[in-house]
């Protein structure tokens, strides 16, 4: 590992439009070298794509309308949660969700904030194709990392997490390294992308003064390999959600 | 935030002993400054602390034996799991407790690994009290975070999470803020402490070549408020775990 690894914030940021080309935007700001880690809030990708909403446009089904009474939300919401989903973990107290795109998440990651009244931003459709566009965009031998924040099971507080990435791989394989001791590790697969997320989000801020890209330098990390969202058939806690 | 934030790897520790004065050991090797924030795997508290254990110690109850044979572990491992813990959450395919300490984690976080032949690791007995100690010793106002690797509902792979920490608050807290658009922000509470522990288990690695003590330089973060372990009237998750 080269030492020290920085990060460095993406300052000067306009608010992001439909369309906007974040790739050149982002370059224009700090100049991307090859081995950069870009991290950026899946909120600007949502709205360079096109991906806000009017609350007033969906219609709830008789499930959202019950969801909604149960967790006192706006059951137009509920649908629109329910629209981008293809699995509900939990339906209350909060509503958690398998997005299409196999991110669990609570109400699908919609988020209500930094699109005006009466609007909702959904998260990127496909945010593993939106990491690719903004990598090719970038023009260097780069990776791109799109962050979420999200709730977790046992400890409080969110933390950000990687929803898509491009040019690194999901996770480090330690299988077949050795302790100090000469023994085969136990810990086998490390979620890097999601390590990275978090410093990128914690960097990134939430309120009105955030900064949405956030770029990691002087990183080793692998340029391929693993994947995030736990597969069905080795989700543990999801099968005993489920049982009841 | 001032800008860049660096993470800086403190290289050359030895092997660590029990009774080793570990902050002056960081402080021979990188000077800390106001304002640090000193990652250190919990591993090598743990051997400072005297936390290394013989197996062979261990006379395994009948839950232990129990539990070892549903999932194929040393009875006696299992034994050492539960004396760590104050509750089973989930006994089979793996064993998820909930540590005397609170934090959640898969085996209570007992290492196997770069302790040698019929040994194993115990976490620190209480890690907010190391980090605590650890500070005292820095004589700088830094922070200190103590990290473990840990798997995540829903999510492959582990990350980097704090099961210690001193000088810091464990969660930022955005309540009343508002976003770009004026409108209170939905998200509230933000794990800090958990991002920067990954992002600097992603720096220190696992194998023989690891680095278990990471400074992040430059941060702005709050000195103290929230708490990390969910309380169990609040963990939804862990009552349907449970409830079967």
């Amino acid at each position: 590992m080269r030492d020290p690894v920085s990060f460095h914030l993406v300052r000067g940021l306009p608010s992001i439009r439909e369309g906007d080309d974040l790739a050149s935007m982002i370059r224009e700001r700090l100049p991307i070298r090859d081995g950069d880690v870009v991290c950026i809030a899946s909120t600007v990708l949502s709205k360079a794509e096109g991906r806000s909403r009017i609350l007033e446009d969906y219609a709830p089904s008789a499930m959202a309308a019950s969801i909604a009474e149960g967790i006192g939300k706006d059951p137009r919401f509920v649908e629109a949660v329910l629209e981008e989903s293809r699995e509900v973990l939990i339906d209350s107290p909060f509503l958690l969700v398998a997005t299409n795109f196999g991110h669990v998440g609570v109400n699908a990651g919609i988020d209500r904030s930094n699109v005006g009244e009466g609007k909702i931003l959904l998260l990127p459709e496909d945010p593993m194709a939106s990491a690719d566009r903004i990598r090719t965009g970038l023009d260097r031998d780069a990776a791109v990392i799109v962050t979420d924040t999200c709730g977790r099971a046992f400890r409080c507080g969110v933390t950000g997490v990687a929803i898509g990435w491009s040019g690194i791989g999901a996770l480090r394989d330690w299988r077949g390294e050795r302790d100090l001791e000469g023994r085969v590790l136990e810990i086998t697969l490390e979620a890097i992308v999601d390590e990275i997320a978090g410093m990128a989000n914690f960097l990134m801020g939430e309120g009105g003064d955030g900064t949405p890209v956030v770029v990691v330098r002087g990183l080793e990390y692998p340029r391929s390999g693993g994947r995030i969202f736990r597969p069905r058939e080795l989700d543990v806690i999801r099968d005993r959600l489920q049982e009841e």
